[in-house]
């Protein structure tokens, strides 16, 4: 069950841009009609494109290519074209081929040129890709395209997640040509393993129709990127296929640059922070959400790493699972993240409740005001190591039999 | 239940020391009489010492009192005094004044003074130390010495551990003085969570009647370590009190030291080999024992680490849990060393089924084949990343709902 205790709002459609999907059975054959697997997002003038990947060394094909587009043609893009089920990952040399294929059929459904595609798989590594399945049905997504679709498309990206990720914000601008003027951002994510800081299994498409050039675009997925997508965890797993696309239509509509892009900048990291949360909410056999706040850290990069190092320990994570308040873990992961730490100047504080204040148990802290905070299904974890005035926050949820049961007893 | 397909042979008393322990009821007061759980090792003679401690940023006090001693009097420990069932470790103020108490307890018990006493303690962390209930039954241990009581000792510093663990090897010397005189060499451990690279929970004291002095005995530990007790990973965390001991009575007995210390370095690693591997075989939930030898590293180092990447990888052990031949995340695991990887020169076995060969599935190689390795108790994943020479081997276990049951349900 995943830790989701609101209702997600409907994504708002973006100007400038068109999705559809389509039924293919990526994953097998008899899933075709079953489930949509094939995501097309297509944008009607050239969008302004910027990227993030993985970071892991295996990257498959669809990785490669991406990047090499954004670097040729990032203002010039037309169509996402991504498919679940598979992630064409780790099959020689084929990849390469299968990769090019089916951005070669996004063109196609798409009515654009090769170049102009960037492409993402997502699902099982290892296996042969269906590249024929795909351009059985990829029709589909053409004749479904539509400016109201991108519910559809966070369904189609789906793989072991429980529901479809989406989110949405509006901001307006007030500059000299624009004035007044409201512009949208809205993304679809999926997770659900694998899920690690620099990008894990893990896709994002955002697209914007607010007039940003590429540098500028890239310059602020990158910062935006740290603060959401590589600030989750959920079990320390990194993936070859991860990608986070940004698509900006606002310059092909003809709206001027942004002068200021402070409140695109807030917008953006908005959508991305509720993305990447949705993940870790929906992680695999996850029954709770922890916020992991690090403060007196010498810099950023310090604070987000030791966060991740407790966000990702086993022995953290299950006593989180089992309401636990189980602090000794947390100061042994806290000494594991490789950081300089002076055990007396640690503090640590769940919710409200102080349990370590300079490397001393406090002396109003019990085990049970620890264990009514541990017990909660969403609660935060503030760790102060007292050495500067940096500071991070990092997702994550707990490890429970359930993750073992989908990865030791089904093939993901 | 553990993966011990075999039985343990007897240890070997060591000439020069003896053997005692006591039920103190550390963990708490209504244990003591029921299990031992304190361990007084006591040399006849001042002995040689040497040491390896956990890498964790927040050591325990008796890891610092450790260090200082072995540092300042390497040529003249005469005991160890170690308790199971409370790590005194994050309990602030006090927990050096008893990590002293304890040493002096340790002292007075093996009638030494107190610079020449080391401590260990393992469990727990954060809560207060019943130095009383020690001092209280510490005279059991005294009155319990003898040459032949290593297996007690084992069985003394358990926590988690299912079994108690212990290894000999003794081996013959041709040299001028001591021709043809046989050395014996015999150690104990304990796991069995937080077990990872760099010094896990885990203890080991290892006892020999080689003659041979500290500087060297040191050189060699780090060595060994480095090949035995940071080659194994049960769940990648690290704890707080991990240390191992070695200390020598050769010399204090009037042996003439060894020139050619090969034999020594030889049989030791394979003790320490032995007693690494069995805290594996006894992980928290492990129900398979595999070995990742990878091979084609430019460095050990490298070829460590990245036998250390997989072998931490939930999605690699719960894959193994399932027996599922998931090369896929294999290869994820892989590429997520850090190190520089090409990905068309990496090759797969498990035990002699070719998975991937320079990047490419086998074509011989079928599911049903892999699923046979993995689905057995023990066996072997051989990487070879094919850029230079260098190789190394990681043992580790699976991860299961043992473990989760054992780590969420009980505080260890």
């Amino acid at each position: 069950m995943p830790v989701l205790p609101y209702v997600l709002e409907k994504p708002l459609p973006v100007p400038g841009f068109k999705v559809g999907s389509a039924s293919c059975g990526v994953k097998s054959a008899d899933l075709k009609g079953k489930r949509q697997d094939v995501t097309l997002i297509v944008a009607d003038v050239p969008a302004q494109a910027a990227a993030v990947f993985t970071q892991n060394a295996f990257r498959a094909a669809c990785v490669d290519l991406g990047e090499k587009t954004v670097r040729e043609h990032a203002t010039d893009i037309r169509a996402i074209i991504a498919n679940a089920g598979n992630a064409n990952a780790g099959v020689g040399e084929m990849e390469r081929v299968w990769s090019q294929q089916l951005i070669d059929l996004g063109a196609d459904a798409a009515g654009v040129e090769s170049h102009q595609v960037l492409s993402a798989s997502t699902g099982v590594i290892g296996e042969p890709f269906p590249i024929e399945r795909i351009q059985d049905a990829i029709g589909e997504a053409s004749t479904s395209l539509s400016e109201d679709n991108w519910m559809q498309a966070a369904e189609a990206i789906r793989t072991t997640d429980t529901f479809a990720k989406y989110a949405s914000r509006q901001f307006e601008v007030f500059e000299q040509n624009i004035s007044g003027k409201t512009y949208t951002i809205t993304g679809v994510s999926k997770g659900s393993g694998m899920i690690h800081p620099n990008m894990a299994t893990m896709l994002g498409f955002i697209a914007t129709d607010a007039p940003i050039r590429t540098e500028i675009l890239q310059d602020i997925l990158s910062k935006v990127a740290d603060v959401s997508f590589n600030s989750i965890s959920v079990d320390g797993d990194t993936s070859t296929n991860d990608t986070v696309y940004l698509l900006s239509s606002g310059l092909g509509l003809g709206d001027t640059e942004l002068e200021d892009t402070s409140a695109f900048e807030q917008a953006l990291t908005e959508v991305a922070i509720e993305l990447a949360q949705l993940i870790v909410r929906d992680g695999e056999g996850v029954t709770k959400f922890i916020s992991i706040e690090v403060s007196g850290a010498e810099s950023e990069k310090q604070a987000r790493d030791l966060g991740r190092t407790i966000a990702v320990s086993p022995l953290v994570k299950t006593a989180f699972a089992g309401s636990d308040a189980n602090w000794g873990r947390i100061i042994m992961a806290i000494g594991n993240s490789g950081s300089f730490i002076q055990s007396d100047k640690v503090s640590i504080k769940a919710d409200d409740v102080l349990i370590l204040k300079d490397g001393n148990l406090h002396p109003d802290y019990t085990d049970a005001r620890g264990m009514a905070v541990f017990a909660k299904q969403e609660f935060t974890l503030a760790v102060d190591i007292g050495l500067g005035d940096a500071s991070a926050t990092v997702w994550t949820g707990d490890l429970t039999h359930d993750y073992i049961s989908i990865n030791a007893e089904y093939r993901s």
